[in-house]
C-alpha cells in the first residue's frame, strides 16, 4: 500500500462556466449558464469559477458577464469567483459581487507574451494593482500559474520556474495559487514537483491542481497531488472545454471522473454524482454535443 | 513526493488484437490482424495476446484463429500468447505454438456463471487439465481474474475472493496471474488491496493489472500499482475494445496512454511512441472508428 497520507476532504473548484465555456466556438445563452451554474451547486460544489472580465473582443463568449453575475442563483456557503486579468476588468467585475477573483499568471515566458501580451514579470506589475483594490474590498484573490508543467511554445517547465512565480504572486498579496497543465502535458512525479515548488510558497490549504486530461494523466495526477496532502482542484463539469493547442483533443479533467475517484478512494467531496452527473447532460444537450466525462457515459450507457 | 520505489522498467502485454478485437461488432480481416501485429512489436512491444481458441460459435471474431498463428511475424524475443478455456481449445492452440496460454477465470460467481457456465470451483477444475497438458509441453499459463474490482451482476468484489481464486490457481499449476477490472470500477486503493491479495499467492513479477477505462480511473490505477512494484500491465492499442455492460463506454486502457505516464516517470517501456500511435491509427483506420487513445489524439491533433 501507499504510505501517502490522503487527505479526508476535498473542495472542488467548478470550471466550466468559465475555462470550459470560454473554449467552446458556439456561444450559449446567458440564461443557459446561469441554469448550469444552479444545477452544479444544487449537486453540491461549493466554489464555482463563473465568468471573466476581459475584453469581450478577445473572448466573446465570456461578453454577458455582467449578466451572468446579476442573474446567478446564489446560496448560502457557495464562493463565486471570476477572472480579472487587469483593473479594469477588477473594476467591472466589482460591481456585480464577487467573492473570489481570478489573475491569471505563467510559468513559461513565451506563454505569457504570447497569451496576455507580456512578460511574467510585467504581468505580476499588473496584477499587484489588482491585489491592491482587492484587498482594500476585502476580496480574495487567487493566483493562476498556467503551463506549469509544458508550455506549447518552449515545451517542458522546470519547477523552479512554478516556484519563482509562486513567489512572485506571494509578494504581491496573491492569497492562493493554482498549479494548471494548461495543455495536460504533465504525468505524476513531475506534476508532485510542480506542486511541492508551490507549496515552499504557500501553505497546504492554499495550493490547488488544475488539470488537463489532454494526455489522459490528469487523474494519476491528481491521485499523486493527493499524495502530497494537495486537496483542492480546478474540474469542469462533462470536460467541458477542449484544447486549442491540439485539434480534437480532450480539455480540463472532467468533474464527474474526478468525483468518481475520489468517493471510490473514501475521500468526502459533498457532491451528488447523479445530480452531478444531470448537470453535465444538460448543458451538453445545450451544446449538442457527447459528454466528455467517461464516467457520465458509462453511467448513462448502463441505463440506455 | 511518494514513498513508493517505482520499478524501472515495466512490461506492457497487448492484448488489443485478442481483447480488443474480440470486442469489435466489425469483422476484421486475418491480414489485417497480422499486420497490426507486426506494427505492435515493430514499436517496440514484446508480448502480445493474438487470439482466442474458443467455439466460433461464440466468438466468430476469433475464427480465424489458426490462419491467424500461422501468418504470425514471428520475431525473436516476442512472445505470442493464446487464450485456451478448455482442453479441446488448448489442443488446437497447440498446433499453432503459442509462447504463452491463458484461462480466463472470475473473481465474481454470477459472471462465472454467466460468462462461462460454470462455477469458480468449475471452472478452476477445467483449467487443471490445461495446465497439465501445457506443462508436459512446455508452454507457461497465465491466469486471468476477471471482475477482480468489480461485477455487472454483483457489484463490488472483495479482495479475499482475488486471493481465494489466486489461491485456487496457484495450486493447479497457474504461472502467472492477471488482475483484471473487467468493467473499469476500480479505484486506485481498491486496486492496491486486490494486487495485493493476488501478491500472497505470487511474486511480484508474475501478477499483472488489467484495467479498463470505463470510469477513466485506469491510469490512476496503474501509478498506484507501479507503487505496489507491479510492472507488468495489459494494455490495448487506441483503446481497442469497448465495453458490453455500458453502450458507449471506453473499454480497454490504451497502450499509447500508459506508455506516455510511463515515460513520464522514467520508467522504461522499450516502446517508441511515435510508431505505437501509427499502429493505433492503422487500425483504427481499417475499423474505420475514432482513435480512443488521448495521448493518439492529441498527438495527431498537434501535426493537424
Amino acid at each position: 500500500m501507499s504510505n501517502a497520507h490522503f487527505p479526508s476532504r476535498v473542495t472542488l473548484v467548478e470550471v466550466g462556466p468559465r475555462d470550459g465555456l470560454q473554449n467552446e466556438a458556439r456561444p450559449v445563452a446567458t440564461q443557459a449558464k446561469i441554469e448550469l451554474i444552479g444545477r452544479l451547486q444544487a449537486a453540491g460544489l461549493t466554489e464555482i469559477e463563473v465568468t471573466s472580465f476581459v475584453s469581450p473582443r478577445w473572448v466573446p463568449q465570456m461578453a454577458d458577464n455582467t449578466q451572468v453575475m446579476a442573474g446567478l442563483p446564489r446560496q448560502a456557503g457557495v464562493r463565486y469567483a471570476v477572472l480579472t486579468p487587469n483593473l479594469k476588468g477588477f473594476e467591472a467585475a466589482l460591481a456585480t459581487r464577487p467573492d473570489e477573483i481570478v489573475v491569471f499568471g505563467a510559468a513559461s515566458e513565451a506563454f505569457s507574451q504570447k497569451n496576455i501580451n507580456c512578460s511574467i514579470s510585467e504581468s505580476i506589475e499588473r496584477f499587484a494593482m489588482v491585489c491592491d483594490s482587492a484587498r482594500k474590498a476585502g476580496i480574495k484573490v487567487r493566483g493562476a500559474i498556467s503551463c506549469a508543467l509544458g508550455c506549447p511554445y518552449e515545451g517542458e517547465v522546470a519547477p523552479e520556474r512554478v516556484g519563482w512565480v509562486a513567489s512572485l504572486m506571494k509578494d504581491i498579496g496573491v492569497q492562493h495559487v493554482g498549479v494548471a497543465d494548461t495543455i495536460g502535458v504533465g504525468t505524476p512525479r513531475k506534476v508532485q514537483a510542480a506542486l511541492a515548488a508551490a507549496l515552499q510558497h504557500f501553505p497546504l490549504h492554499e495550493v490547488s491542481g488544475h488539470f488537463h486530461d489532454t494526455y489522459g494523466q490528469a487523474l494519476a495526477n491528481i491521485y499523486a497531488s493527493l499524495e502530497l496532502g494537495v486537496h483542492t482542484f480546478d474540474t469542469s463539469i462533462s470536460g467541458l472545454g477542449g484544447c486549442p493547442y491540439a485539434k480534437g483533443a480532450t480539455g480540463n479533467v472532467a468533474t464527474e471522473d474526478v468525483v468518481y475517484l475520489l468517493e471510490g478512494m473514501g475521500i468526502t467531496t459533498g457532491i451528488d454524482l447523479p445530480r452531478l452527473v444531470q448537470a453535465g447532460e444538460y448543458i451538453r444537450g445545450v451544446l449538442g454535443q457527447a459528454n466528455g466525462s467517461r464516467v457520465a457515459r458509462a453511467l448513462i450507457g448502463q441505463r440506455g
